[in-house]
């Protein structure tokens, strides 16, 4: 088998229910009034998704050889933040989606109030867990995985692109706009999701360079490959509304380079990731695999 | 002067410009699409409030003989928690108000999506200053804050108790599961801006009791005042709308003992909240009179 024929089902079905699982378990439903708000979270965060965020954390940790266990609760974590997001950008005031993961999202099966709260909570959660000493024994470790993520999640991150976002739709944006956009939006949490399992590696900063070039790369050919899904993609195989960016006039990847060129740039990243890896051996044929998945995914 | 009669109001006054420069300085704007948003956080969080718990951590903190610039530091954070929950409990959507500290709320000023997006941004900003090394030099000690912020800011804290607050409209709630409710919505924010001052002064768990207990009953006082302040304030001084739970129909602290008893509770939280702080001379002065302050204020 060479590098690039690695087929990457078995490892999306493994950590699709390891995550199920880390979810069931943490979402445990109260016999309280706040039942409703652990529903409304395990209705989010169980079931559905690609797990692409987590499986980028367990498969960078394990290249360290850091224990799997802590690897997840590190996934787990990564995953409540990108759960929360949905939750939050799916809202009436914000995208306003019906559908998510092939589900109604969160205000549509419980109300605008929980699906407020639902977000909150598990914004919270991500970081009980990584400073919690059953993530790594080591404080460092885990105050450094909780700077990381805060920052990925905060106004220089996922919160301050989904601000541009919002404005990408009346003012006009340009293909250095967009990158910047897509960067702080999508570009900083899977940053953290490859980074986290270097950190909990023991891997340095000035180790990380590689790994932090594949992530920048990845995030942009993730968006690219986004842009076009949302055009010419299956709305039943994504579960959720396409077309929407289209619709609402704003500035995408593909609407500023066209299809043809979205395509080729999406597979220069792509190469590019890849390239990043070469100080690394066979340890990091999941993250090549991960790679080719991000523009080759049908949701 | 005796213990009693401390004046409270230049510790106040100094918190307030304090907390004000403190978010000035983490909040500037940028020259880029996200101006709103930060305008946003700046618009909720500087300006107004009683800066209650940031009086808490510094003056616990004080207590230990920690440097007041950290302290500070984490007593921004614990606003910044305080902040984002009022700017979302504020929403349509939730407790739906107009004012706040006597300005129009975030979504009344902004819209929806930017205060939902200043929420979030202002949660995460929380763990990434307590995550940083100028919070403390010692891992341990940024790793510790971060769980116990974590943990009052999520399902069993801060976000489980405004979810019970949302069923309080239409279940029947008793005393005890008012207690329970607000020991979560209010008093787990409350107990981690004291326990945080003496985190940041390494003493370790067993040597909190006493300044857990305090925490605990001047967070139920705090409650029962509010409950007072809601029904008797005025709303000028309060800077918000008042006589909401009584409208909506909640069970309330007063609506469950009436207005004599509740005032008696309050006190005798109070002469507990003291009580617990005798291990403790004149070093413990400061949240002696934040106990008393905590049911004497006027909003």
């Amino acid at each position: 088998m060479t590098r690039a024929s690695i087929d990457l089902t078995p490892a999306l079905d493994q950590i699709a229910s390891e995550m199920d699982r880390q979810f069931d378990l943490l979402l445990r439903v109260p016999d309280d009034s706040r039942r409703t708000l652990f529903q409304a979270m395990r209705h989010a965060a169980i079931g559905g998704g690609k797990r692409m965020r987590p499986l980028l954390t367990v498969a960078t940790a394990e290249m360290f050889n850091v224990d799997r266990q802590r690897a997840l609760r590190v996934a787990t974590a990564v995953e409540c933040i990108h759960v929360y997001s949905l939750i939050h950008d799916d809202l009436p005031a914000m995208d306003d989606d019906d559908l998510r993961r092939g589900k109604p999202t969160v205000h549509k099966a419980f109300d605008e109030a929980t699906a407020v709260l639902a977000g909150d909570a598990l914004h919270a959660l991500a970081f009980e867990i990584l400073a919690d000493e059953e993530t790594s024994p080591d404080p460092f470790v885990r105050s450094e995985l909780v700077f990381e993520l805060a920052r990925a999640s905060g106004p220089s991150g996922m919160a301050g692109g989904q601000m541009m976002d919002l404005a990408a739709a009346h003012d006009s944006f340009d293909l250095s706009a967009v990158t910047r956009l897509q960067q702080l939006k999508t570009g900083a949490l899977i940053g953290v999701s490859v980074e986290s399992g270097a950190i909990l590696g023991r891997i340095p900063p000035e180790g990380r360079m590689g790994l932090r070039g594949y992530a920048r790369d990845i995030g942009l050919a993730f968006q690219i490959a986004d842009d076009i899904l949302d055009v010419e993609g299956d709305a039943d195989v994504a579960g959720k509304a396409l077309n929407k960016d289209m619709a609402a006039g704003k500035a995408t990847f593909l609407s500023l380079l066209g299809l043809d060129r979205a395509r080729e740039q999406a597979g220069l990243l792509v190469d590019q990731a890849v390239r990043h890896l070469r100080g690394f051996g066979h340890e990091a044929d999941l993250l090549r695999a991960v790679a080719r998945y991000v523009v080759e995914r049908d949701r």
